[in-house]
């Protein structure tokens, strides 16, 4: 499709590992082997589904390349580009037709720092109990002032992009990406009168964890560590962002509706 | 309380009437005679409960007066001052020792013009189905991008300080006063898949219902008129806002932690 | 279809009405003179959607004569032969290939007595607040023991049958048809500890209304009436159930994953 | 306070050997020896919260042995009899003025067996996801008649004992312990359209899971065990029940509005 414009393909090491063991020669693709080289990069493309968007965003992190999600299997809230209508993206990214949608991250600063630096997520921040130990408390503050004591299976902190992902399988509101907020959502919590939280995302929120158990589970999008009580957790919105390129016709509202079925009303 | 110091006390002239009517002298107090008047005054006095406040707010308008809000019942929302507090409030009032919290408004602009210019709301928007007709259709549309149809007995638009009341019953999100958004929540919707939407207050958001009776109702915060499908329905933030006044001990979280139960979880 | 065998099509007084207003001469077909007629009835044929189904068994009520749901939109809950199935759903009624179901209803026992003897629904009985008025409070007993008082905009008490309706939109629980329970399902409770409650349809259920507003909507199905406090409101099972028609290839199931979309989950 | 009466109490030797440990002689009380001694026994007093009781329920198992829950703490929804009410509970036993409440138990038959033989649970049978591992595919049948596939954390299948419990933090209905009923709760399903379903406890409901993880975890009350996929699982209603003891003035009604905090709405 590039051929005839001066473009230059650049593959991730890991990708290009992968590809040359399958005998694939890359087409003399190269693989980006420094900072430097990531900088210069005018666009990443994330083929895959959702989750392989968020790794992207994770490894593109400060340096906010613009990101063209194409998604193989079925449509995604972030991977938007479908199989067949790759040439007329590619075209419209060429001809720079085309615009960016900034989508705000979480960042997580713990002592000691956890997740080797890549301390943001997309979608969300979640603490959770382990496996087969009872729930826990979780104290939260916003901006030091005290919220609740959250008394549940695990809590979420969520982007407005993270908003149609796990906290909505929680009870948590849907947002839309222009609203500059987080939302905490509790998991399975015991307290029925605790509902989620939607909090500007200009806000400071940290925690303190209780629980019978010694160790929890936190995360970032799809990446878990287990922890102890003993680490400070607070989080904040992320000075940069992820840029989504976003093509003439895409429209996050037609999306949610195509997603959710909400034009397809099958119980009247 | 106030005596000694140089402070003049109105009455709003319903209210004057009403004293009277009971014999009270009321001090010798003067009703507000005119807009100028009702400029020059530098604090307004709920007392009753949240939904006085609300007229309150709605009485002061675009003047943008601070509101002290006294209960006379239960702890508000709103209302936050107890009647064994009002001595060391009215001190605090006196000698500047208080802070003034912006609470946003929903402004409803209608063609024809609804609720005789009072067309704003500090809690919510409500459109909902009349007594006995079915569910109505209410199509939905962002900055003029379609969200949604829903199909539901009624819909919610909520400010952040709407968010503990209506919305908040029909499964709505809470909202810290100082995000910048409003929320949508449908009130029972036939489509399971629909959830309360969260979106930026610098949003307009407008309407065209379908229903099979000709009547429907829309209301803001505790005034309500029917109107037929023909009237355009649009909301944006209102200019003004309303100004709360909040003293030392007030914070946001142990309301709602005490009017929720969040404290006192007796499942346990 | 029904040529040929010796079977006789009878229409209800209404409906023969209609079709002879619109010129149709209902090929000779006789209206329902009289109940003894209808009591020699094998079949009722309801055709249209679940509220034509709904209608139907009020009609029939005590006679108990088995329904043959057919739609002619989308496939109901109840109304689950499409058009297309017409002809061999005929055919296995001749053959007697097909299995009845029985579905309780629920019964009210008022005093003065409302709904001039239709006092039974296939779905709900439901107690509502009027259009502007606020909240009401229903206090709920079970055999006569104290329940709770919903403050609400109303209280729904549905059958397995209806559990898939109004009830489903306010939070309440799916019901399979042959759990013997009623659900008690308030609509926008003010108190968020509040839950549907499922008991056995061996119970009575009687409430009293409390709300600022003199007057109340009761509903049996789609039928509804407006009351005052005073009424003495009482529910319990119908002695006479619906006989619903069942052909082989139903299932009860598959019609909730159709028409709820279970099967298809597009948030992947 | 048995002093006088003809009553020999005895001990699980579990217990007893915890109190030789403290060096507390039991007051020559001895442990229960034999399954003959445990048939021979008339009343189980459980002391401590419900998780106690659920663990006395587990020991007693079809011996059916009346349980006495008395609470260390606050009161339970099993365990209602506070310390300062122990000995009119007490005189009441001896006086033979109390009933007893039957208590469904869920009975899981696996393939291999699991539990030990412990294998029925009062409370609730849950499938989850492990720690880190994503969702899990549930596919659920009911009298071997297909139900639905939960995409989900995990799957509940809750008796009305267990319906105030885990179920209801996840979105269950109440349940009234005379309702002949389990609830299937799915645990953060990603399918927003998917619902609690209340069935007949007469039904056998039986599931094979899906998953990327090789393991999922299962568990009967708080007893839990790691499984892989290949185990056929099975759930029906045990053959025997669970036996309280409830004095006069118990109430299950009053227990639920006490502990939700039915009669308490500081929301207003």
């Amino acid at each position: 499709i590039f051929r005839g414009h001066d473009i230059q393909l650049f593959l991730t090491p890991m990708c290009l590992k992968s590809m040359n063991k399958t005998g694939f020669n890359g087409f003399g693709l190269q693989a980006i082997r420094s900072k430097e080289e990531l900088e210069e990069i005018d666009f990443a493309i994330s083929i895959g589904g959702d989750g392989t968007l968020l790794d992207t965003v994770c490894y593109i992190g400060p340096y906010e390349i613009p990101v063209v999600g194409i998604n193989t299997g079925r449509m995604g809230f972030l991977a938007t580009i479908a199989k067949e209508d790759i040439e007329w993206a590619a075209k419209d990214l060429i001809n720079n037709n085309f615009s960016l949608e900034d989508r705000s991250l979480v960042r997580l600063e713990s002592s000691p720092p956890l997740f080797e630096g890549l301390n943001f997520g997309l979608n969300e921040f979640t603490i959770h109990k382990r496996d087969t130990s009872s729930m826990i408390t979780v104290h939260t503050y916003i901006n030091n002032e005290y919220l609740n004591s959250y008394w549940a299976d695990g809590l979420i902190v969520s982007t407005p992009t993270g908003s149609t992902g796990y906290s909505l399988s929680c009870g948590g509101p849907l947002i839309s990406p222009s609203a500059k907020n987080f939302v905490i959502t509790p998991v399975s919590p015991h307290n029925l009168n605790v509902r989620p939280m939607v909090v500007s995302d200009e806000s400071e929120i940290s925690f303190k964890i209780e629980g019978r158990s010694e160790k929890f589970l936190v995360s970032l999008d799809s990446r878990s560590t287990a922890i102890d009580a003993s680490v400070d957790l607070k989080l904040k919105k992320e000075k940069f962002v992820a840029k989504l390129v976003k093509f003439q016709n895409y429209s996050f509202f037609d999306t949610l509706r195509q997603k959710l079925n909400w034009g397809y009303d099958m119980r009247n």
